[in-house]
């Protein structure tokens, strides 16, 4: 009710501030007997983590979760799986300059306003620290999900956009780039802007698109909790997003139904996805694809002019330590929301018939 | 859980196929004290019903809402809102030729997959017939929050797109036109182009785009339910829709930050709006404005290949009576869904602070 | 939220004013391919009626149910199941003499201050008749749950209590008597008894037992939504009762432990069952069986002193037809809501495990 | 879903096994500007935890409340409080002997059957231990409802029934106890009953009542969401509960209508409370009260015949640290659970009317 939690079966709540003592969460409906590989865990937190590669923020946090409850011998137990994630690299004093102050495009002001109180440190629970937890999850999502492969990527940074069909990338070299661009040339081209506009004290946005493998049909609870608008929901709860699009997407929008129809095959499987591997919103078994679009990182290392709590107006400068564009973080995030759904919807589908 | 509830306080769920004998919902968690102008929403409801124009279906359902309970003397009285709505056009007879048949982009293979048995007249639960009941209660959560204007038009048809900023159209003209376009000039155009491909049997996507105004400060529920998560969830729940963006969107992914950061006016308001009135997932006071992208209608008035039950190849023609573009009836259905993500979360509110 | 939904998965939503138009619900989440005998559905209905004896109220209804949705050629859809039962017989006018009275021990006053506002015709939706609508979702609940065998019976009337264990009863003998008490020599005293309260214009109280054999081990969730917490729950939200124990129940509390424990047989049956099915909030396979305290109805058909509006003194009698005890039809509400607390944990537990 | 929360508003969910590192949950849903007295909550701990007297566990636990977040400078900012409770004195193998038995009467086989594995440490996920949490949140939920005061206190050990009615008793007596019965006298014959059952290596039962005073009118959402319906599940959920009466309770059932009616004074007070401060799921301004049955604790300190997990009989005697009684400790436990009932209702209170 008070958002911050998602989903229905496989459900997340979590807690914690950029700057308290720990971040952390519970997974309640995770079911019994799934062996956990918590080393794979902990590298999607790795893939996460700041400091990762020179063009991402270096805020030092090993981000190692611990968990405390829900496990035993290395399975679930079909109880709650308590985790907490601390915050070693806190650095309050950081933050003190803007106690007073709404930086432009955060959510200093609409915090303040809502709650009437505001923990100013690092943005306190607004802040993108908070997605570790939905990483923690999301990894144990994806073990649950066995054979359905979701992998993310960058697609844009800033006017640079990568046009290529996911079928003609080599996801295998997702990795090999700070960027996570699934191309390699244009991961190079991405890199080299974002290392410019880092120079500058600027910020960029970009495009993460995912593609989901393997799913079974008949995932997903209409009429309101489609596959599609509960992925959506995932995506936007993500911290800079502005827009999701699945399959054929705002583009789809052009077309006429002749061209737009997805024609059968005779085994079910369609000659065409511009539905994105969902009709009606359930998953009809052909991929899943969708945009992720991140607006960019509000904080900048430049002077900007801005008001206090009094209205006044005061200049400021960002301290600290910023990601200069957020997506290449941000693909584990897309990745693990996606995750979240998938796992939810799969174990609600078994309660569909009898 | 099973997917026809939305929302948290002010809830609704709905039930009803296309060619039963009646659709409705209840609405449960409207306060008490509301007097409802039940002219309005039966208006609502004349917006979105068929045969209102040339451009769109010409079943014929008069729509009416027949209220239940939770009304009393004109006033809600804080009991649940039950209503229903007879579908006063039940043609079965229409679909005994799709029985068997998967029509492509169609809902039709995924619900048989899911459920093991489908309810083949008209799209049974699948069908836009059920938005209807989103409209009622839409059009009561309208008048629950009675000072924020919530104005939905359509922005785009086929290639056809209308650019000018939203500050720049007069709203009402909106209702003058049979496509629902905030641009008369536009409008004509629009409306030529849906005769056109309804001529060759063929159908079309759009965007609708949506502008609220006069919003408090202080709406969403982060992290999880930020209020433009859950207004994306809301339209991506409306048949045929493909994408969701908000504020400056897929474009805004391109900017710098310097360029994007909205700054502040010292009453707390901003020079821009790149944010689309949205900040860390909470209302900040400006404008929302969002765009919805629907996909061309999928049933065609031509001859299509697709497949039967036993997968076997089969010839078929959309019969009955379709729309070639949905987005001038999905208007009055994008303000409804945003006008119950609103007062949902302007209830909630309420609880944020002591 | 608002309190009109009950369960998780297997979610009946329910509306309507003992004299509006109609009362209904929507049952979301009953698996699709479920055959319907709504003969039997009907047939509880029959039980829960007013009307069925002489010595229950003689309101006439029919409390015939029609369903609008969810259920194609006698088969569930897994699409929520909507219906209505009219009131057929809406005497508003026996009730203009309350407008402005707040009856002893009736909502009359809770309701006028929680929401300002009362519909004062017969007892509006605090009235029982709303029981109606969860008979309905219990007996489609009964059907899912197939083998499994829930039977209530009327155990007390005022002073008479019947004292026999259950095993020693023949549940058979239940519908033979219009107390609905399973002995029949007992049945013959607590009729008489109720004859005569009535003769008084005045009203007793009661107990109904139940007792659900053949349950599967593993229905509830811990550790707040334990089976008989929730069995409880749905008791003590049927009008007019104060109190709920299972197994043991409040006698266990002078018990010593090594007379309470239940030991175990071999085959991981239990030689005795204090523990009443559920161990630490989970059916343990052996029979569940508790009681339901109901107090004597609060409208006497002899002259009381209360208070109107204006809190002024007056006096006042009841009219209309009413109960003189509830016991006898609240026997199949017992039911009802028993079956639909074990259809949502017999859904929840399929997921407990992989 | 999986019944670890609690809640809708004000909304706890927990997590954590007996002989795991530590305990904890997460309170979504609590306003902001709460100023928190954390010596209040430690000090609801201290009457809970074990080892306090003589007639309790004498497992050592300091538990000690760790707050993560939520707070700020002494404040609840409104976003989610997270806290964990060390398990400081985990003596995993004093429970190696009952790795393959399933005690009499304990969890141990239904947890083993429904999710398929068992944490056998000390009960795991079933143990009362878990019931920390609960009074952490309940301890919050209790500052926030600020004027309402809600005592519970020991009514019945055994045989022994305390028969006063509340209102003569004193309740500055209960803490002065070890028993925590509200009555000096009784109090005495029941901790010599509690230590004479002890020495026997036995348990006893009891009855713990509940008192909640300066209740406003309005709180609870019918009809499934009673007042009484939502306290009664939340007693219920309380490990060892078997029974749950509010009100005239079960003694009421053998009362005539006309004994149990609640009359009005002219101020909307009654001149009895046979309503227990429920009328119609809601309260109505008078004294709520109820009384909660416990059974005596399953773990003797003597021998037991009982089965393992091979269903071979096998002998076996409690080790360890138990309670021979747990009606003292339980006392905070009501209260918490009281308190969060309230809690919640009172914040959904405010949205009942405009």
């Amino acid at each position: 009710m008070a958002g911050n939690s998602f989903g229905n079966i496989f459900k997340l709540t979590t807690f914690g501030e950029s700057h308290g003592e720990a971040i952390g969460g519970i997974i309640d409906g995770c079911p019994a007997g799934l062996s956990l590989d918590l080393e794979a865990i902990q590298k999607e937190m790795t893939r996460r983590k700041p400091g990762q590669s020179a063009i991402v923020t270096q805020r030092k946090e090993e981000d190692e979760v611990k968990f405390l409850s829900g496990i035993f011998e290395g399975t679930t137990t079909g109880t709650p799986i308590g985790f907490i994630i601390e915050n070693t690299d806190q650095k309050s004093k950081d933050y003190s300059h803007i106690k007073e102050t709404y930086r432009p495009s955060h959510a200093d002001l609409t915090y303040d306003k809502k709650y009437g109180i505001r923990d100013f440190r690092g943005g306190g629970r607004s802040s993108a620290r908070e997605t570790a937890c939905r990483v923690v999850a999301g990894a144990i999502a994806k073990q649950l999900l066995k054979d359905i492969r979701i992998t993310a990527y960058v697609s844009g940074v800033g006017e640079l956009m990568l046009e290529k069909h996911y079928s003609k990338l080599d996801f295998k070299t997702i990795e090999n780039n700070p960027v996570r661009c699934a191309d390699p040339e244009m991961a190079d081209m991405m890199e080299a802007l974002i290392r410019n506009i880092r120079k500058q004290g600027d910020t960029v946005g970009g495009v993460v698109s995912c593609v989901i493998e393997n799913v079974p049909v008949g995932l997903g609870e209409p009429v309101f909790d489609k596959l599609h608008a509960q992925l959506g929901k995932a995506m936007l709860s993500i911290n800079a997003v502005k827009g999701f699009e699945f399959g054929s997407g705002f583009k789809g929008t052009r077309l006429r139904g002749s061209e737009h129809n997805d024609l059968f095959n005779e085994d079910g499987s369609t000659k065409t996805n511009n539905s994105g591997g969902v009709q009606g919103g359930i998953s009809n078994g052909q991929d899943i694809y969708f945009n992720v679009a991140f607006k960019p990182v509000a904080t900048l290392m430049q002077k900007q002019q801005t008001i206090n709590k009094d209205g006044q107006t005061i200049e400021m400068q960002g301290k600290g330590r910023h990601d200069p564009c957020v997506v290449p973080r941000a693909v584990p995030i897309v990745e693990a929301m996606a995750a979240l759904v998938l796992a939810d919807f799969w174990l609600l589908n078994k309660l569909s018939k009898l």
